[in-house]
């Protein structure tokens, strides 16, 4: 890998907090508590110092019905979770220690249930 | 790679569609068009039908000055864009050829300058 290809964040977790009406048959990440559960993970990264880390937002990443979901890169890594405590073991395992959370972790034959 | 790190996306585009108020010294992808920029490569993508590839909008990647960007995992490679040729050029050369558009592209080291 050349100087040009190291990332810039080292680590890249997008949160999807999209918002679908109530009642829509898919739900939505919004409904799961998302953006709060965003906001928590953001302070939670700059309180831990966890170097060349950030968290984002995302538009609908499109498995609403296993969400509120995440997308840790470039590992490419999906989470669904509902708690904070969640959030917190994502942190300490996955972000600090480098190891994944299977108890929460979306594998890619999970496909969500269509109509 | 065992099954469970296969990625669910192959291909993961984030737009930055942040706003901030006219006038921010820092500015903000959307002034530079990123939302219709972001819906230009949606619409391509499907067109095109690149398989396993989707295009989210993203919250503010902090690169406002370079902006519109967007990055583009697992390889985590950036771009700095401002019309819809720039996105055909990220299409064709990037997602579809696998190669980089380097008149384009942001690298690590490109710091935006701060105050």
């Amino acid at each position: 890998m050349d100087t040009a290809e190291r990332p810039y964040f080292e680590t890249h977790v997008f949160c999807c907090t999209n918002v679908r009406p109530p009642g829509h048959k898919r739900g939505c990440c919004a409904e799961g508590g998302s953006e709060k559960l965003r906001d928590y993970m953001k302070a939670r990264v700059k309180e831990l110092g966890l170097p060349s880390t950030r968290v984002n937002s995302a538009g609908c990443l499109d498995r609403c019905e296993l969400g509120p979901v995440m997308v840790i890169y470039p590992e490419g890594i999906w989470y669904g979770y509902r708690t904070r405590d969640d959030i917190d073991e994502i942190l300490e395992t996955h972000l600090v220690g480098g190891g994944r959370v299977e108890r929460l972790r979306l594998t890619p034959d999970q496909i969500p249930p269509k109509g």
